[in-house]
């Protein structure tokens, strides 16, 4: 494509550039001054000869020999890492031409519709690290807001399998379940995976880690064991335990998601059809042949109504179908938070009690956890319909459960040195007695976030009442726990803003 | 807001992080450590006890202390400028709350339409830099797709005046002129300037560079004069010479402006909405009372049609009208490029040519000027209606106009070493004979964009026939000039794909 230009020595510069590939060069660099390279444009790193994938990245411009010297080119951690190469390796360095599937994405920005091939091309680019920062988040705005069809939905969802891993356990049934959240606690999968595996279904259960909320299955369970497991630890824990609990991240099952994701987090967004494929698409990589969806409504949950819930329903319907995936949708009850604990040490510490059968259990985890895990012991070809909820019940209440759920903490890597509560914590007193009337899952979930989780593992809100509950003038509605004072004085301001809890008159009831 | 830390000292880092704020921190810094600050994370500096607004920065994690050490906050040149003082001064960190108009960006991007207050809050955050290049892009893209309705745009363009400098000439007629461009060549307001200056009216112009094009006025003007003045000699040269041409950026007219192009470049794009408050907010902070606004409408222009021209005309006198500035539309044919040359050296050597009176001068260049030219002599009350191009060709023709351009050139301080003519050039030939029946100017402009232009004064494409010429097979049909050779290979490699030539059968007329 471009004429070859004279080498130049790799040098490892240790910035953290979070999925953007950075090169630098100094500003005396004679290739810089000689080629026209200019800053922020895309350049293309190759070592020469090799077969390997040339480099793209964005150039950035140093003025400091300390960093970079005029003979060499700088890479970024992340950059480093791919390109795969020893320190003073020489390298040659081209203009690269922009992604080709950016075209796409401007087609996308001006409102019209992508092809298949265009969100092929588009996550390809994304799973090589071809999109800079603002690529990405023009590509994401622009689906969100301009949103995506059905057949957009199950093209980026094929197109975000087909870039990763994609596992086969060579078994007729391998189940999931997924909910889409939006409600602190709810932490039913550490609870339904056991149970159902205990019954011997095969459960390969990987989640994300949080985007927007507090804490993620993956940063929960990441609080009582090891959950970057790699794919083959990962395949041999599963075949002999039937189970697990583990980050699809470091799994190469969903790469593109990965990238996004580095995106989605600092702008706090997350769109229904980036979520729908983004959902299917890790688990079809990973071999799931029947699916149960969690959509919690509730007017301060994700979806605020049924109809929404409906549309939604019908699109990981639509798309599920057509990957060949058994997707069953449940609308649950989102009115307020699931269990008591908010942020991973919490909601770790309401999982083990209800498989532990500890009187203190949240009950409202419990009947939710066994009502979808019986869903899915149905899937069991031999189990009669209407008998899943009563088996989950007895594995549960017999023990087995919480046995299985130990089995597969030590497989995967028992926590050793489990984190502690946040050292900071305050409770916070009812302004008046009454009824808790209602509990808005945003504000608790922020107050948990600004604490510190689901970064800091120990940080979070305790609930002490649900709604439904009377309470006294001062009493205490939940505690706020954090590890670092500025985290805890943004959580106190924000709960100061008001509690999130509305107390109704005494005798009241919704 | 929340708990002042102990202090870390301040370090420039020698990195060019282009209008956002970066600063860096080791992983190993305690303060990074005890406070749990993450990457990617927004962060507050401040030095203790100053009045100074505390700095906005996006966090990015180091490993290596030869670029900063454990007790060391690096800023990037952009930080470090902004912060405003001296390396080893001790400042406080503190957890950034992300800016409040973020929340506004988001109900955009969910397709609302944004209040003035909203727009204001956004102006003021970008030009205090406090988005980060994510949150930039996430706004331009929502704007750009979701659309801003005419009293958005208004508001728009208000907050981009209030967050800049004012100009105020003190004299009831300040004209202008701005071509919302896409036509290569058209370099008409490097004419248009000296002559209506030597008419006697008050003609401060200033222009961006380039966002998309090959080159911008200011890049042409800078082959032959400097054009970042301060205010302050720029107040002086207009007074004196009634006329100026400079780049608007370094005056801070428009600063946020200046930020948005930071991501409009890399990403090539710019809307309707983004571009109207763009153009009226730089040309009212410049003190301009009377705007002449071109809008060539071609099938390869910005505007293919009259219908979606004259949307844009009723776009530009609803908001010229609230703003108080009389502007007036012209649509003037965009069929193919204005002049010969198509970068900046060449442009600026065709408007000379006009200048000069050169019989090698484009004539349809020495046409549309000498008809804007006429258009904008006519806001003088004293001239009669019709009168006014006549008097523009007097002044061009007796070489009023020409002086008048030197004279505002030694007065910018004219270029004592002017950019040559890229070294490597070649011809490209008709491949049959017959008649030119059109020109893509999106083709071209790519062409003299990939040879290197703007950024490479030197190169770019020059034309030798246009609509209508005759052609023999093997004629050169335009020269491409660069400097460098892989912008050269791409420029080719483009040729290759396709001239943007169509050449009818002799005979052919459109």
């Amino acid at each position: 494509m471009t004429t070859r230009l004279q080498t130049l020595k790799i040098r490892r510069v240790a910035i953290d550039t979070f999925h953007e590939n950075v090169v630098y060069l100094h500003r005396e660099c004679p290739l810089y001054r000689s080629e026209g390279f200019q800053a922020l444009a895309k350049v293309s790193v190759q070592v020469p000869d090799a077969a390997s994938e040339p480099l793209q990245a964005v150039l950035n411009v140093v003025g400091d020999g300390a960093i970079i010297a005029v003979d060499e080119i700088g890479l970024s951690e992340q950059a480093f890492e791919q390109l795969g190469v020893s320190e003073g390796t020489p390298v040659v360095i081209e203009h690269a031409a922009r992604a080709a599937s950016l075209a796409a994405v401007y087609r996308k920005i001006a409102g019209e519709r992508l092809s298949a091939d265009e969100l092929d091309a588009i996550a390809q680019d994304i799973a090589a690290n071809r999109y800079s920062k603002i690529e990405l988040t023009a590509f994401l705005v622009s689906c969100t807001q301009g949103g995506l069809d059905r057949d957009e939905v199950l093209d980026l969802t094929r197109a975000m399998v087909r870039t990763g891993r994609r596992l086969d356990w060579g078994e007729g049934v391998v189940v999931d379940k997924h909910c889409i959240g939006g409600i602190p606690g709810n932490r039913t999968s550490m609870i339904v995976v056991p149970i159902v595996a205990a019954h011997g279904m095969l459960f390969p259960k990987t989640s994300s880690r949080a985007i927007t909320s507090p804490a993620g299955t993956a940063d929960t369970m990441e609080v009582l064991a090891r959950v970057d497991l790699d794919p083959a630890g990962l395949h041999r824990l599963v075949r002999r335990h039937r189970g697990c609990i583990v980050w699809g991240g470091t799994s190469r099952l969903a790469p593109v998601d990965e990238v996004l994701i580095s995106v989605e987090r600092p702008l706090s967004m997350d769109s229904p059809g980036q979520m729908v494929a983004s959902i299917l698409s890790k688990k079809v990589a990973a071999g799931s042949t029947h699916l149960l969806i969690d959509i919690p409504v509730g007017p301060s949950a994700k979806v605020r109504d049924t109809v929404k819930a409906l549309a939604l329903r019908k699109l990981f319907e639509y798309v599920g179908d057509r990957l060949g995936l058994h997707v069953q949708v449940v609308l649950t009850d989102g009115t307020q938070p699931i269990g008591r604990g908010i942020g991973p040490l919490l909601e770790a510490r309401d999982v083990m009690r209800v498989l532990e059968n500890d009187p203190a259990a949240p009950r409202d985890l419990r009947e939710k956890s066994l009502q979808l895990a019986g869903r899915i012991l149905e899937y069991d070809p031999d189990m009669r319909g209407g008998a899943g909820f009563d088996i989950a019940r007895d594995i549960l209440d017999s023990g087995r459960a919480l046995e299985k759920m130990n089995a597969i903490i030590d497989a995967q890597g028992r926590e050793e040195d489990p984190p502690e509560l946040g050292r900071l914590q305050q409770a916070v007193a009812a302004p008046h007695a009454g009824v808790i009337t209602a509990i808005d899952n945003l504000k608790l979930a922020r107050i948990a976030r600004l604490a510190g989780a689901p970064l800091d593992k120990g940080a979070g809100v305790d609930l002490h009442v649900k709604c439904g509950d009377e309470v006294a003038q001062g009493d205490a509605l939940y505690t706020v726990y954090a590890a670092f004072h500025a985290d805890f004085r943004f959580a106190l301001d924000a709960v100061e803003e008001g509690t999130g809890y509305t107390i109704g008159r005494a005798g009241a009831r919704r």
